[in-house]
């Protein structure tokens, strides 16, 4: 499964713990945004660990998922920030 | 066709301004995150726009593209701020 995660944390030590856990699942590509293949089993242990690091009242975390990686295009404008090589 | 945009856009003067066009196409989801359904056309003009407002060197937008909405399920955790009607 391709996955898109794409937060937004208003606290900068909560910010930098959900970064932490996201980092071992995912590619990091621009300031607020994850991306890359993951497991069923592992996005539900990464979301389980994200939750547990964030206030569910202020912040937020949009998770787009796809069994079809291949139906996604992306296309960059300006700059790559982290060109994540697993992807299109 | 419907599409996911992030971007990173360092300078507050260009981050409204490409807002503002955003807006014109697109529905505001997230900080730094626009989504919606929107025609090949559309997208070339709304990305022409945007392209005029921000620094290439500097910014960075990323445009996730399918042309099977049905193919991406989305999750959201935490505060939904801006729950977009026309999706899943």
């Amino acid at each position: 499964m391709f996955v898109i995660i794409c937060y937004d944390i208003t606290d900068d030590g909560r910010l930098n713990k959900a970064r932490k856990v996201l980092r071992k699942y995912l590619n990091w590509v621009q300031y607020s945004v994850f991306e890359g293949n993951i497991s069923y089993g592992n996005l539900e242990k990464c979301l389980a660990e994200v939750s547990e690091v964030i206030d569910k009242r202020e912040d937020s975390l949009y998770v787009y998922m796809t069994d079809f990686e291949k139906s996604i295009r992306k296309k960059v404008i300006g700059k790559d920030k982290n060109p994540s090589d697993n992807f299109i």
